[in-house]
């Protein structure tokens, strides 16, 4: 093989090299076994999936679908996510064991590049999925285990944005009325975080003084829970005021769970435009560019796949999280024993005795080591000339 | 969506539902453990490779390659198998590590169905490959990791069968001289292991008394370490005495390394048509049906990445290593904690020190409670009628 792509690989596809494997288990080991100490099931469903299923169902846009046809004529797609493969177990499979369901899943998911921008075409997700329970106490049970799990990986610094879909909707309906169009409009900017766009948008629609103020009160309705008094001051339908009495119900819950300082909110945050039905949230690490893990409320998904259930669950980007912590490269690499051909049993007899041990030993023959870039926790060498045969 | 294929997975792919998820991850855990310990190194590939690289250069027939089209027009395979993929990487971003490299890898591979067949499209493989080191150690350390990996994973009875490409190949030319198509033919029903068609075929080819003897002969290699002695004998090319050489020394080191009881030898085993190129095995289990494991020395695929190191490995099937293993359905399963609203801190606190002890713990509001196919360790009842309360 000589052509030029033998060593490429395809857009957006990346290899995992055993240092960042090591550290991406690591950490998923340690989120892993904070989220079934939680009681949390994990399963796995397949990486292809119809996409007039789940592949419809999903929150993610088409155009970022790897799509494929099968012998069958069908066209399949590479799982975008696992929350809409999820929803489709728990409404039958998993239909009989009984509401809530608290499922959990470890796997990659897949998003075409339209263009070369960098981004992974395959990253890992770790979540968790709770079926069958439209409270607080839900909500803020997943945004608590978001919270430990990552802690439990060893992140120190990091911040939860919270906000509620439902205030942000019920304020643009309060100010706009039936103007669909417009209101679709303002999400959108906030979707994008664009409020330079929000702002410019503002100065040219016609609205009353009292109405414009509001509107860019929205913008500044961030920070702690007193937040949360001013956003209920400055809106008067029964949406906005559900919002904000769910949302000050979830500060008292974060703070029984001892987790309320890694908790802020932002009343005018949208993750999604449609997914989401309630409260809904982002995770931050400092230094990381991107998001580190988002969550919220969906009560629309399960519906599609014949079930009523409402739902909440998080997803943390593995490879983002590992970016996220410090690195300590404390590997000091296994032992090598090395031994020539009548030394093997001497050697083979060492690495035993040291592998029970629990060491991770090397049992190499002299002839066909080369040195490397490699680092060994101790070399002992069992060859004739070697110091340690006796 | 309300169409027919809403529940329907594509064809040969299967949801992993928790309890069989656990007995997986345990298998792969105790297998991982095990292959690190030897020094190993895991590492990760895409899921998606270039037909034209990757794709061409795996042992798997294109027939059973997943495809698809890429937006720059390239065709992409889903990978077939990770020995080809490590083989990229150790041929170009490891190539300054020093050989031998010592790589392994646990992850899903894909294999299209070409009929309704019953078998898995996608399944995950543990695997080891040990690069750059043309050696009967570095076959006797693979046998022997296969063997500790299978008992590591808690697999009682299991054997493993070890062959040699080149008897095979080298009697086939000592008894059929250039006829290069008769050699395939007769390796053809031997790969199939077809042997009432391959003593068919020998009662219709012109070859000496002695010739056919010596073909059938080769059909009852089989047993324990003295069917080399006779191996030996009925040959007189050298490759067959490089063959039978090679196999007595691997016999004496898996009787080092204290595993010789699960090998036995079959002189006649060829487990693919022209990919290995020395030592090969396969590894089964009573009561299953099928392949549990396999591996050998693979000479000739470094070269297609530019590399001329020889390498050798092995990759177990985990869904039937897990199958193979009796299933010890151990696990009671978490401890529900019920609370009601103005008990939760209550609740809360009993699950935090439970949780902490390394207890599973599900804290549930009761209001959202169903009976289901649960079990539960134990059941604390925290709300008001509850026993717990004080």
């Amino acid at each position: 093989m000589t052509n030029r792509l033998t060593f490429e690989k395809p857009l957006g596809m990346r290899d995992t090299l055993p240092f960042f494997y090591q550290q991406k288990r690591k950490a998923r080991e340690a989120v892993s076994y904070k989220i079934e100490s939680w009681g949390y099931k994990f399963l796995d469903t397949p990486m292809m999936e119809y996409l007039e299923t789940v592949g419809e169902a999903s929150a993610i846009e088409e155009t970022q679908l790897f799509k494929l046809l099968d012998q069958q004529g069908h066209t399949l797609v590479l799982r975008p996510d696992l929350t809409a493969p999820i929803a489709r177990v728990a409404a039958s499979q998993l239909k009989e064991q009984g509401y809530p369901l608290r499922l959990s899943y470890d796997g990659p998911v897949f998003r075409a590049q339209q263009i070369e921008g960098g981004k992974p075409a395959q990253f890992e997700q770790v979540g968790v999925e709770y079926i069958g329970e439209n409270s607080v106490y839900a909500d803020a049970e997943v945004i608590a285990l978001q919270i430990e799990t990552l802690k439990a990986a060893g992140l120190e610094e990091f911040q939860l944005t919270v906000g509620h879909i439902g205030y942000v909707k019920g304020l643009l309906k309060e100010v706009f009325g039936d103007e669909e169009e417009t209101q679709e409009e303002f999400l959108r900017y906030l979707y994008r975080k664009n409020y330079v766009g929000f702002r410019k948008a503002l100065g040219q629609v016609d609205l009353s003084d009292d109405n414009k103020a509001r509107m860019k009160q929205l913008l500044s309705l961030r920070g702690q829970k007193d937040v949360l008094a001013t956003a209920e001051e400055i809106t008067t339908n029964g949406a906005c005021h559900q919002a904000t009495r769910e949302l000050k119900q979830l500060q008292q819950l974060l703070e029984s769970y001892g987790v309320s300082d890694y908790v802020s909110f932002d009343l005018n945050l949208i993750s999604h435009m449609s997914y989401y039905t309630g409260i809904l949230f982002e995770g931050y690490a400092p230094h990381l560019g991107s998001l580190l893990c988002n969550g919220g409320r969906y009560d629309q998904l399960l519906p599609t796949f014949q079930s009523k259930a409402s739902a909440t669950g998080f997803a943390i980007r593995v490879d983002r999280l590992v970016e996220a912590m410090e690195q300590h490269a404390s590997d000091k690499g296994p032992i090598l024993v090395m031994y020539e051909p009548h030394t093997f049993d001497q050697g083979l007899q060492v690495a035993q005795e040291l592998r029970t041990e629990g060491e991770r030993v090397i049992l190499q023959n002299k002839a066909y080591y080369e040195e490397g870039q490699n680092s060994y926790k101790q070399v002992i060498d069992m060859t004739e000339g070697g110091a340690s045969v006796e």
